[in-house]
């Protein structure tokens, strides 16, 4: 039996840039067709021409796969009306992140006021701009993301017309929240999908398991499994895929960041095939987003797996991927 | 202002064997009287020749530093009356891992049947033998000790004569058991007065500070700092300091376990000092002990302290020690 899976996309990416782009812009761009690609470089993509510039980058680093990098800015309070319509045609979305609260979010909001945030997020509902959103306090690590759900629903219903993307939710009260608000949707990660924090800290400490947010308790896991598994129509695939160096994973001081790009496709494979759920697949890795980004224009990709041993390499260049040297259950026999 | 300290007691120390055993034995030595020692050396100690014979290579380790090495067995279901009357001179606890718990405990219990149990509690409660125990079930890594709870309180209602410690506490849930039965008591680590899961994982992760059980909320630890700096009765500082080789701590799977003996004295000094406690320490860190445990005879030292900068090697050997490279507000400056 083969799994036929049509243009994946995978709604929350990070390519980073240079030598770290030039390893996993082919990796994405080979098998999705599509990636909103986080914008927290540093600096962080902020202007038009940064935006274009990283994207013809990109472009370049995915070595003519068919791959469209749907492009985003960092959020910032103070961008007008003019500015947007006037970069709308390149942009897909803009991501907000709270002041330092993960890798090169330093230049963050640092307080959720509706009226500094006002001006761009009116901008943003007129112009259909979809915010992304980091979505977590800095409060206690396990609390940061149940705590930030208040802030959603504020920013949800101050800005109705605004399409908001709670980003690798982690939570039973993020899941919670997307069927109380009209205009609130989520990504999911794989790694979210399949560890808890037992995973990371309950036996050995294992660094590469190690991301923001944190994974959380088996409940959690349980409450993502189920929105992603029934294919539920606010609940996207978005990777949150982010390579660091092996160095920058096994130190004092390990960077927070699961690399899962070159293997998320026949996991969640696995996955969905394990609990009954392969019809849904589609709805997850693509149609939902089809339907909730009405601004993406998606090439068309086939990508067909089968139940055939794959191995995953140890490493890509000097990134650990998850299950690293493992062998997976699925492969990808095909792309066209 | 100095503080002086008499007969500082660790009631809870891994001093590990061979060259790793040469390297922290004369660091707890030097500056504490006593410690209970922990058996879970590979194989653990389950027979008097091993637990005298690791005594010996322990003060051999000491370099003739004034230290009473508090030796403890690995704790087995099918010890004998007859085995523990003969070795109860040497002996001064005995120590119980749930199996697979931690590090070297793959021969610990694996269910807690008091039936089970009973002969070799029933002759510990008869020779006056304190149970020492590592209290948490195979369950979430952040619900492990609070689960644990009622196998304490089993044990405490089923052998009523037993001295039952709670060891490492980390949880509001075992500070609130410690007043109900009579016969449980606790120490605590250092580490755990003062950090919470927030520095282990809050913000890069970090190694160094991941230990079992692993450091918990906020209002866990203000619930240990509360019973340890009003000088609970009940309550005994253990250090738990728990050597591992820096290469073991920053890697792919990191071990558990933080090192802390050659700076618990002066940071235990400035923690208490700041919270006004500075009386409660003795009783902390050597009188409670002393009350708990009828069966130990203790050395005199006197260790003081006095507010002055105290440069935190970067390593001790190849293990890198909390706050590694930092400056502490109170140095040691004279034992005897």
């Amino acid at each position: 039996m083969s799994i036929t899976l049509n243009s994946p996309l995978d709604m929350h990416l990070h390519l980073r840039d240079e030598e770290m782009l030039s390893v996993v812009g082919p990796l994405s761009s080979e098998s999705f067709s599509g990636a909103i690609i986080m914008p927290n470089l540093v600096p962080p993509i902020t202007t038009k021409e940064a935006l274009i510039s990283y994207k013809e980058r990109i472009l370049k680093a995915c070595k003519g796969n068919t791959f469209t990098p749907y492009m985003t800015l960092f959020f910032k309070p103070t961008y007008s009306k003019e500015f947007l319509a006037s970069i709308k045609d390149e942009l897909t979305a803009i991501k907000l992140y709270p002041a330092g609260i993960t890798t090169n979010s330093q230049g963050g909001v640092s307080g959720f006021d509706v009226d500094e945030l006002r001006p761009t997020l009116d901008a943003m509902s007129e112009l259909e701009i979809p915010l992304c959103i980091h979505g977590e306090t800095n409060g206690f690590v396990m609390d940061r993301e149940a705590e930030f759900v208040s802030i959603y629903e504020m920013l949800a219903t101050n800005f109705p017309k605004l399409k908001i993307i709670m980003e690798h939710i982690t939570t039973k009260e993020s899941v919670e929240a997307l069927d109380k608000f009209d205009n609130l949707y989520a990504t999911i990660t794989l790694h979210h999908l399949l560890i808890t924090l037992d995973d990371v800290a309950g036996g050995m400490l294992q660094p590469h398991l190690f991301c923001k947010p944190i994974a959380k308790r088996p409940e959690d896991r349980e409450a993502l499994r189920k929105v992603a598994l029934e294919g539920h129509p606010k609940v996207m695939f978005g990777s949150d895929s982010a390579p660091h160096p092996q160095h920058a994973k096994e130190s004092c001081g390990c960077a927070a960041g699961v690399f899962t790009a070159p293997i998320a496709l026949q996991v969640l494979t696995e996955l969905f095939m394990e609990h009954s759920s392969i019809d849904k697949l589609q709805s997850f890795i693509s149609s939902n987003a089809r339907n909730i980004y009405s601004n993406i224009e998606i090439p068309t990709k086939t990508v067909i797996l089968e139940e055939k041993n794959f191995e995953v390499p140890g490493k890509y260049a000097d990134v650990v991927p998850m299950f690293s040297g493992e062998t997976l259950k699925y492969s990808i026999i095909k792309i066209t």
